[in-house]
């Protein structure tokens, strides 16, 4: 529904199989998937790395020749980084359910010539790791040497697991979550609130032309961006410093919503208000409603013991990285993760990082991840 | 501006200084506070203790012949209770600013005949503090025994250091802070735009007839709610479980207010509901931005340094209790409190709580807490 941001020209599609059936019973047809691709997919088709993203970014994970606007994940991805482009060829898919790109509520549904919005099928987590393996499968691949993810696409490497036995040799899950707690419920479904309780939003009817729940979502991404990081970080970061001139633009006019002195005062609300603004823009209401719910909703129990799921999934090789000052995706749930693959004998390493940046971590404390990842894959 | 309450019998009003100066320049006319009273003040009024609320109670602490509905911490406070009523004379404020009783955003400015709403002049803290202590001094109490509150409350036992030196011989600030941490200011300035944003606030306008922001005041409610427990506790609590019985109306309401599937799935989500319903009926919506507004600007180092102030307060003894778990009013800030406590001369007690329950851990874990503040005033 957002404008249509300019498509790096690296973006491909890959058509899924039609009719593309989902976990929770519905269908799409004619669905595709926005992917990216760096380095040189070698003749065994054996050397693919499929990646997943958390919530909120497209596929553009790394520049590369055809777009060279920095990637979400720039520095891990390229020759001689720790995904090596120069061993691996390296595919990252933008989230079915998503909008940049993949089929989602934002799509044009082909039997009625209109936008989906709340007509979309539920989604769940285990769709977007099939659809990510269906869109390799298009590339000749039939197993990929190694799935990794972050955030959401943490949860869905685990989902992977389940959805796609025999698709992969080695995974990387990183602050996911193999059955979403109850505190990560709670603050996605009062991020939820916010957007469905803006008048904009309209039971998912809001207008084409940029006019949507801007105010609910806002309120949903400040709310994240909370979450992704932590405390600690904070504390140093900000402090009790006021306003700066960082985000100046969006202050301004947060500053306008309000009467005169209940607008923000702190340095912290500043960057509260430039993230929201950068997302706000780009981001479809209904599809983050869609992909918001159904990581509430995913729970590897539905596919048996996680023991016998990761027996089934037939990975040989296993890191998961958990950051200690992620409060979203909490330290225990990934050493859970670690403890099951461990059990169903897959060779686990379980990396606990001392980052202050929280769930966010990934993004920012890239020796850390760079070190642990690139030992991984080293092997 | 919600309907007034039944205010239950055992409610007194004590009338400030006119005029009230406030913290930031601003003046009260004929303002009073509500409170009540436990136990009785001896000869000497000297045996006064001073509760101060967190940010949404009122002064109904406990139960009395008057009023016999349980009070919000009605199993601390009575004959042998760990706030003996039968050693002390005990005392609960209405904060300056809330809704129950005390002069605030909700009340009648004599000037204009009408509700002060937005030309209610800039609360502080400071306010909080000094407002409870007038109104024990009309009752000829000059030096209080202990001064005790939680949340906010032991933020203003912060702020009666310094707003009122020499007003107390002990203090026991719980889960408090000296100067909001900027991952406390995030939250609540979210939580201040969820109710500035919901249309019906209009701009602190909304009819007096229960009409008024109820939507943004839920979400703040929620939000507030989740940060007031733990994760740890939620997962033990409601795991995944489904929505429960408890709180079904809510739900029910909830559930007409989205398109179908788009409601309440977890117990978890119940349970907020619950909190919210509840809270929206009572608390003026204004009221919850002028005192949300004034946690954020609290710090102590606009009186001087940590140690001058807690010089020139003239306590003998203080408690500082900090939960583990509470991510709100974070522990470091609780040590930071006792250790500048014992920077100044004060005999210092630190109870590091253990308590899974968060920052609310005061109102659920009683028997850590009974310990705690049982054996602080025994000496």
């Amino acid at each position: 529904m957002r404008k249509p941001v300019a498509q790096p020209t690296a973006v491909r599609y890959a058509a899924l199989p039609d009719p593309f059936r989902l976990w929770k019973g519905g269908e799409l047809r004619r669905a595709q998937v926005a992917y990216e691709c760096w380095g040189t997919l070698n003749k065994e088709r054996s050397n693919a790395i499929l990646l997943f993203t958390g919530l909120s970014p497209s596929a553009h994970a790394a520049s590369s020749p055809a777009s060279t606007e920095p990637g979400w994940w720039e520095k891990m991805i390229g020759p001689g980084r720790a995904i090596d482009t120069e061993q691996y060829f390296v595919m990252c898919v933008n989230s079915l359910g998503s909008c940049f790109g993949s089929t989602g509520p934002a799509s044009v549904n082909p039997a009625t010539g209109k936008a989906y919005r709340l007509d979309f099928p539920e989604l769940a987590v285990e769709d977007i790791a099939r659809a990510g393996f269906e869109a390799a499968r298009t590339l000749g691949i039939e197993q990929l040497d190694t799935v990794v993810g972050p955030s959401l696409g943490g949860m869905v490497v685990v989902a992977f697991a389940a959805a796609v036995p025999g698709g992969a040799r080695r995974a990387v899950s990183i602050s996911g979550s193999s059955a979403s707690s109850p505190f990560a419920i709670a603050l996605r479904s009062v991020q939820r609130e916010a957007v469905m309780s803006d008048p904009a939003w309209n039971k998912g009817q809001y207008s084409d032309n940029e006019r949507g729940p801007q105010s609910g979502m806002r309120i949903a991404r400040k709310l994240g961006t909370i979450t992704y990081r932590s405390s600690v970080e904070w504390a140093g970061r900000f402090a009790r410093q006021g306003i700066t001139p960082v985000g100046k633009r969006a202050v301004e006019q947060a500053l306008k919503r309000v009467p005169e002195g209940f607008g923000p005062r702190f340095a912290v609300e500043t960057y509260l208000e430039a993230q929201a603004e950068k997302f706000v823009h780009v981001f479809d209401p209904n599809c983050y409603l869609y992909l918001s719910r159904a990581m509430d909703c995913f729970d590897i129990a539905a596919h048996g013991t996680a023991e016998e799921v990761y027996r089934r999934a037939g990975f040989t090789h296993a890191l998961v990285v958990g950051v200690q000052s992620d409060f979203l995706f909490g330290i225990e749930e990934q050493r859970q993760i670690a403890a099951d693959m461990t059990a169903a004998g897959i060779h686990t390493r379980f990396a606990e990082l001392s980052s202050v940046e929280g769930h966010d971590a990934f993004l920012v404390d890239l020796p850390r991840f760079d070190a642990a990842i690139r030992g991984f894959l080293a092997g």
